[in-house]
């Protein structure tokens, strides 16, 4: 194993979290508020284990996929270890492991919260909260271009072989230009909804915050009540739309630049995505319209925010959906397993995967129809191996292993089924909030300290696609080679 | 297709059925209860479709695959609109949609029922209650032994290469030799069980009841209060054996009969099935304990009993398990998803399932740390091929699809999550009672005629292992060869 190298590595990633600390600290210090000496204080710190870890000498620069697994694992917690400094040394949040537990909710987007009134925290900890959402999508776009294809996980190698978009070898050769064109969607988007927001009316602050929460699909707000603190239905359309857009396949929008609206149609990951959005805004429009709001917009409105939210496990809310009947709550709930789309900044188990499965049942179907036949899964023209395909199926059970025996070992919590399975489902799929003790107007502040600290593992988790973690978990990742 | 074919087999059943209804008949007659009248017209209408089926002329005596699936499938269904018959035609259920419901889940063994008082009701119509239970297990063994190996599916296929019981050529090279093997053992242990309850006060009737229900794994009592009316630990115990027992690979059986106990020890699904059971016992027996009963032996019988009964998929109860932890709670819901053993009557998934998901997620760790290496999963010595792990991820897959999907349909009638959720688990999966709205002290009678033919269809789909009876339901089922 080549230690020098990953901490060489976790050393530039410190500079660029110290980096990141810059802008709430410039906002602390125009708006005169306390927390100005907690980012300098962090900012010392982090830029001092970032400059010792990266001037280590190395002897050899290549790297193998275990080291891949080490220098993402690693980077994830040493960016929330560091990240935390502000939070706690401010004061905002007296507990470390509680500022630890929302700095892992902000880099890996999850947007869970243990704050119960963020609305009297000062601008710099709630530029910086949700800047870490905003850090954090760009970092799992890089992960899932650079590190996750080298191990042949991460649904990544599926999602190439279905669109031929800037990550195949034909437009971009080298990981550096791919990288490049989806930061470049990622950032002409980010530009896009800040303006868009600032129309409706938000303050540049807020409207900073709330697309940092979209791009990243996070979940961080300014407000207690999240978006719905706003009332305001065009502000809910646009992060609607938007989330949407984040939860897309970010290559797609280079094929869009390109010209290539052919491609995009005949997307399989997007419009699947597509429908099961459409098709439980209409469910949930009905259901609550019938239920509840008696008001079309207002159904539709609601609806197509809070399914957006999920899907894309975002995590806003413009209601408290605990309100709503089973059935609409069921169909968010199932939601929070379904989450975005590969190279997307969403979380969870990914389209690209429930349609790979969707398409292994019905090749099951088939063979029991035609027991000698040989049929195999395709992704538009190419077939899909075996081997990819066992391995969608593993990341699958594997993701419903942990969410039962997670949802099992929180329950001694004494919360009610609910709440014990949806704060899994949450933090898992880097959603945030869940229903009944962790629902919409809730927190996860009173969980136990070891709660915090499985869910934040959860939450890495997830957002690392599973077997990247648990790989250095296992007794063989460190047993030869070392 | 060979309609004929299939019509004749389905006579036969009608027949076998019809049979079976002679021993309530004279257990009316005996005990000169009203009840009489309904299995005599009942037994005459039975026999008479199946005369007129069983006569139908043949060409030709070959079935294929899809023969096979509509002749499982049809013979279910067949069984259980005949078996309605006395329920429905005694008045002890006044409409026929319910009766078909009881009786599905009868021959189905899943034991849910919509009677929400049973101890008003005449011997005969317990007792046939109870008898197609009996039946309804007996059924499952051969179609796993002889049908669903036809189609390479039902986990039998595994099973296979696993133990080499009686099912591999060596021992009984045919199917009949098997099947009467299996057979020898069912009937075996029901007049062990029979016995065994009776030593411990049982009437000879509850006994024989009561152990109808164990050895199908369904679950039907002669009391509301189920075995817990009883209040015995004598009988608790042995119910709680005996539903292991049901629930274990009968072909392991014959090993034991024939000395080989090395075999027997070896089975790695037997070492799995008895380890949860053990871990959950554990956890369950030092939770309730804690929490509630505050006796080391109440907490370890009623957790015993509790958890045999839902992996076993039988659903008996002793003790109304809602007023335990969410954490006790949470076991028993995730025991909903293990179920039995192959060649087993016990329903679910299947240990043997969870056993290949198990060692597939092991093999893809495997491979991140080494991503040229191949490595196959294997069961004893045989290798298991990557064909058969795909059914088996397909499988594990479609059933949690229609879990979701239920539930979400299932919540419309209003219920809340844990109602609509453990209706549709315990449906699917054979067990019967579930919590909330269908919990030990509920039945399914507050159901709508919709939700309860859906509940219906899906103890078919559980028992018949998904894809048998969906293959049914594809257009290209009837596409050619009509």
């Amino acid at each position: 194993m080549n230690y020098k190298m990953i901490f060489k590595v976790l050393g530039y990633i410190l500079l660029i979290i110290a980096l990141g600390m810059i802008p709430p600290l410039l906002i602390s210090a125009i708006n005169k508020q306390t927390d100005m000496i907690s980012f300098a204080i962090s900012i010392l710190l982090t830029v001092l284990t970032g400059f010792v870890f990266a001037k280590i000498p190395i002897t050899k620069k290549k790297i193998k996929a275990k080291e891949g697994l080490a220098i993402v694992t690693l980077g994830w917690i040493f960016a929330s270890l560091y990240g935390a400094l502000p939070f706690y040394l401010s004061g905002s949040i007296p507990s470390y492991v509680d500022a630890f537990f929302e700095s892992v909710s902000g880099f890996t987007t999850t947007g869970a919260t243990i704050i119960n009134d963020i609305e009297v925290l000062p601008m710099g900890i709630l530029f910086w909260r949700s800047f870490t959402h905003w850090i954090g999508g760009m970092g799992i776009l890089v992960v899932a271009v650079a590190i996750l294809p080298m191990m042949g996980t991460g649904g990544f190698h599926v999602f190439k072989a279905e669109s031929p978009g800037p990550i195949t070898d034909k437009i971009a050769p080298r990981i550096k230009d791919t990288a490049k064109i989806l930061y470049g969607s990622y950032i002409i988007i980010t530009i896009a909804e800040f303006i868009l927001l600032l129309f409706g009316g938000m303050s540049p602050f807020e409207s900073a915050i709330h697309t940092f929460g979209t791009l990243g699909t996070g979940g961080f707000s300014t407000r207690n009540a999240s978006v719905g603190a706003f009332n305001n239905s065009y502000i809910t359309i646009v992060i609607s739309i938007f989330m949407i857009m984040s939860g897309t396949n970010f290559s797609l929008y280079y094929d869009i630049y390109k010209g290539k609206w052919k491609e995009v149609i005949k997307n399989s990951e997007l419009k699947l995505y597509l429908g099961i959005i459409g098709i439980s805004v209409l469910a949930i429009t009905i259901n609550t319209n019938m239920s509840l709001y008696h008001n079309w917009f207002e159904s539709f409105k609601h609806s197509l925010f809070q399914v957006s939210s999920i899907i894309t496990t975002t995590g806003y809310t413009t209601f408290d959906y605990e309100q709503w009947s089973t059935f609409s709550k069921g169909i968010l709930f199932m939601l929070m397993f379904v989450g975005g789309s590969a190279g997307s900044t969403g979380g969870s188990i990914k389209v690209i995967r429930i349609l790979a499965l969707i398409k292994l049942i019905k090749r099951e179907l088939t063979k029991i129809l035609h027991p000698r036949a040989i049929v195999s899964v395709k992704f538009g023209d190419q077939p899909v191996s075996e081997d990819t395909l066992l391995n969608i199926s593993s990341f699958f059970m594997l993701y419903m292993v942990i969410f039962i025996f997670g949802s099992i070992i929180i329950s001694l919590e004494g919360i009610g089924f609910m709440g014990a399975t949806s704060a899994v489902a949450a933090t898992l799929g880097n959603i945030g909030p869940g229903f009944e003790f962790v629902g919409p107007t809730h927190t996860y502040s009173d969980f136990s300290i070891f709660s915090k600290l499985l869910l934040s593992f959860f939450m890495l988790l997830g957002r690392l696609e599973l077997f990247t973690v648990i790989a250095l978990l296992t007794p063989k990742f460190w047993r030869n080679g070392l």
